[in-house]
């Protein structure tokens, strides 16, 4: 059974390969009568798509996006919403000579193994660029979350060791305009400086680096989560494990909170209109369900694999072989990365926001 | 929608409150043919269950387990198994102080805010009670598994900020029976006795503390795992983060993988026979895709929130309240912990067995 | 991948065996404050038990059903209702003579041949027994649909070749009490007779027969069934087709209607407050989304297998064996069969109810 | 909760409205290393598109079918397959007329109230045009079965009250050469011509008539279907009814077999080295499970609602409207239906045998 759709009623499946004709999405259950602002959904894919800056990948691709149904005079209709990104940038040719070797700490062997064949051109199935099709969808499920008042906001909180300061602004739009202002997306200025030096550096070195995304979500109604499985920040947490490069997810007061004891990590509830709690170790979830707090979490990024240096490694026959280190490489993923947190975090609410729905009488 | 079941091909659907007349579950896709042990299932069941030693609950279950269907003379049938577990000791009065009071980082509000109605007994649906039903469907997934040569094995690596160190046992076995001599379930003999007297007079505290369990995963197949979103670790993280008390989940590298570079953390492979890597960084997953290496996660789990200190709150009408510490408590959740997440382990890698089976014509 | 399960959002998984320790189900789904009523359960559970009248099988069974979770006060709380209904007439040794024939027109050959192991006692799993918890479920889903003011109605049309007179009554509750009052369940007491006293003859003969449930669905809200392959008539077929014995199943002009041409079989709308169907060819269904009319469909069941006659028939060897009438038979299954119809499609609607929640902002 | 997918491991999602860009389909499950025929795709969607001959509608689509995703060097790679068919004949102006009315027992009044917004055009995603998309889903799952033996046939077997014989051949490459000889796709030329006469006939009339497609399978290996929900013919079921304008569906005896005895009815056993049995009123299909020999179904289609006659009708305020008759029209879908209907069942068998991997150890 295969594994290209995400969520229960806010569907999605994906479709496409690194060098093929397109990629693209089917979203399947998007309410009628949302919106459809395809210039927001443009706008969110220029930030994911590579050649932005010379701290990413100079992969040349404009991923255009194109809905080809679901939606009338610019609204939802409720039926499965279409959305295509062509590819352009197929210089296959500089993958020719990966043919039969397994680049290390790719995926090239496993889906080998798996499936007996692939596409071996650019990563195939397993390149980050489907990752498009994800924020293509996610801009959908922004644009419904809008609706509903609720805020997602992520930015690069380390880059190696580089760590930013701890978030705490309570005016997203304005931190996400920060957050733009820098080629590395962190939404403080001064750590971003930082970064930016150390990833070029990294990049002349032809090496690559991996970094740290955090993420704060506002105004998320109370109720999202459905125990005892699909607990939010379980769905959060396999949203952004399935991201490329994530080796790692922690929500609330996360790995810390592990060593912490009760009488410190609880969260006191105070008295008034709107329950709220003293402290949010909890990360605005409890028993898998929203409390009404700002929920949060980290995501952790490996270093990418492609480098520029040559390497040991064997062919599909099991012999040594060595991988030469040119082309194009990403120094470092977070600040493109950013963009997917934030649709996946989108495409995990909004499918809960649905899910909500049949909790009561 | 709810979130009662896990997995797809092998697939459970859990049930019961904390205090109710049953907790139990039903496993639909289990494969004909299999023994099943009912010996052990309940030893699996016993290592769960609470008022094992000093430094867990004093709550007393004997947790028996019943197989209702599913079975004929001793072997699964390919019809779904039902296994009960009847609830004994429901001394719902220590409970009911608590019916409108919501107790600081537990889930009694959210409950209330999603459902409008709550079984306040002891937690109710959301008690750790549940997870006695996954450890018995997990034991069952463990037997598919013996069957194909996979091991499991989790121990305790940190109670608060007490380290295991690293483990590098090849001998599962071994390392089993280690653990299974000491209370706290930790695989090094000098660290379990630290993390027993610490966990020992924060229990004296009426605190309680955090931890972490690590696993470690042996004679996978290459090949399990169903990309782009149902990567083998994704939904590895899932199943932690479905665990009550769980923050944290990482995989391989995980978060210290992100302060590395990728020349460090590429894991070259070796020629020979069989595909092999100098390094495991991956954590034995690559592109979502088990590749034959161990596999191994850590997941962290913050204090229990029930501490036996008077904590200041809120009640049902928003007003101010103050919940009284008594009653029983558990200091410290990991070191029963380490079955479930086993338990989750094992119905993880069973479902995915099963999927692997229709990649290919 | 097994198939124990039906429903999306308000799904159910049965389990249980004909010769186990119990049969039940878990609805997962149930929205939360729905007061559930056991002895409406019980009395649904009562009109499909064995041994009601002469002309069902005399297999008896109480079928006496207990809520093992998922309430709190008589009302449900929104986690999985377990409902268990213990099996007592264990009569096994009536079935130890077919532990290796395969019965004529039965599942013991198909599931030897899918699974390699079977539960030969009384068809196992295969058994009509299953239904129970299907009823039983069924009943939680007619109390959520009476809530909507939603009513379901279904009655015998045909036993063999005797066909009851046109269903047009408006009064569900009235036809229900003339339907009670006769061991055949048809809205017909006139045809009643004739189908009762034929039934009996053919019980006689040792023999058995097939026949039809029609049932009407009333106050169904407008917008219910999504397109485009979970139409609400491809579900509720599917819902009766999977009844044991179920051959055929038409909706609204059903096999008649493709003799007939377009201009008689449209259904021409009449202006009014809440637009009306002149005709109801569609069988309130158009599109597959129902349109406010009466819904209405007919299921056929072919005759019992077990018959209790000598039959020739082979073994697990391949051999000619023969197989002896004995035991106990139920010469026509619709009477009981009725209220297993009507839980079936209670269940699709109140399935489709909550589906429909997430179509619109 | 959408219902645009069909399929649990063989899974597919069509989408596309009439006249938008396009219409078409992702295959998620489709195994690696199946030889993916364009031209056999093209050819299967070249017999259902319109414009074929006088007696299907004058429609003009070349229904030209493009591969974007999920096979590489000819094969399948185990990835989502993607296919896209351009829409082109759009001709929204012949819909103009029809904004605000409601056509009879069209789903123009049901998409409206469900969703509060419809795209008018040519009945939008209602339209039976989405079955192309099924069709070239329906020619990969083929190919599939084609590796594995198995066939699929089905062919009109009545338009209006015309009825050809009971189809006997064992040759069905013989009988599609038949088949494909007469524009009415009926495997008897005969009747065939009968039934062409007929529908020209009404054609004439601006009027529309219903009629059947049979359906037959032969080497279905043993052991499909999954008990108890989704039982192979349970499902075969539910595609047939998902097919626009299907309103019955009976497998095996069906219908006729309600009026049966047991004693007539059942399938007695025949000795030797694979179980057969001497007549086949289960259809090939026992307790839910194919049991090797043919499946044997029946699937009714009502009269097409367009037709050229002036009809009474409503608009959106629930005023009196009239409907013109002008434009195209579709006499009798049958023809083109036939082509469905293989594609539907191809899906189903597709889907199960991946899903019968998972039954045993």
């Amino acid at each position: 059974m295969s594994g290209n759709s995400f969520g229960k009623l806010f569907k999605i499946t994906t479709f496409g390969e690194s060098h093929g004709v397109a990629i693209g999405v089917i979203i399947d259950g998007c309410p009628a009568g949302l919106t459809i602002d395809i210039d927001f959904i443009q706008s969110e894919l220029d930030k994911r798509k590579p050649g932005q800056s010379k701290i990413t990948t100079q992969r040349k691709e404009s991923d255009l996006v194109q809905i080809l149904s679901g939606t009338f005079e610019g609204k939802s209709t409720g039926t499965p919403i279409s959305l295509l990104i062509p590819n352009e940038d197929q210089r296959s040719k500089d993958y020719g000579h990966n043919v039969d070797v397994y680049r290390p700490s790719h995926a090239d062997y496993t889906y080998d193994a798996k499936y007996g064949i692939r596409d071996h051109r650019g990563g195939g199935r397993s390149s980050a660029r489907e990752t498009a099709a994800r924020v293509a969808a996610g801009a959908i499920a922004k644009l419904l979350l809008k609706e509903k008042g609720i805020e997602i906001f992520a930015h690069v909180t380390a880059v190696g060791q580089i760590n930013a300061p701890n978030f705490n602004s309570n005016n997203l739009a304005e931190a996400l305009a920060v957050r733009e202002e820098n080629i590395v997306r962190c939404a403080d200025p001064a750590t971003a400086n930082q970064m930016i030096d150390f990833i070029d550096s990294v990049r002349k070195d032809g090496d690559t680096v991996g970094g740290k995304v955090g993420c704060i979500i506002k105004n998320c109604p109370v109720g999202l989560g459905e125990p005892v499985f699909d607990k939010l920040h379980a769905d959060l947490g396999k949203a952004m494990l399935s991201i490329n490069a994530v080796h790692g997810f922690e929500y609330g007061s996360g790995f810390a909170g592990s060593e912490m004891r009760g009488s410190e990590h609880n969260d006191v509830f105070l008295a008034g209109d709107k329950p709220k709690t003293l402290t949010n170790y909890s990360g605005g979830i409890q028993g898998g369900i929203s409390n009404g707090m700002d929920i949060t979490f980290i995501t952790a990024f490996k270093p990418v694999a492609t480098i520029m240096h040559n390497q040991q490694t064997i062919n599909a026959a099991g012999e040594a072989a060595e991988i030469k280190g040119k082309g194009r490489h990403d120094p470092c993923v977070v600040p493109r990365a950013v963009i997917i947190v934030e649709a996946m975090a989108a495409l995990v609410l909004a499918d809960h926001l649905l899910r909500q729905r049949s909790n009561r009488l």
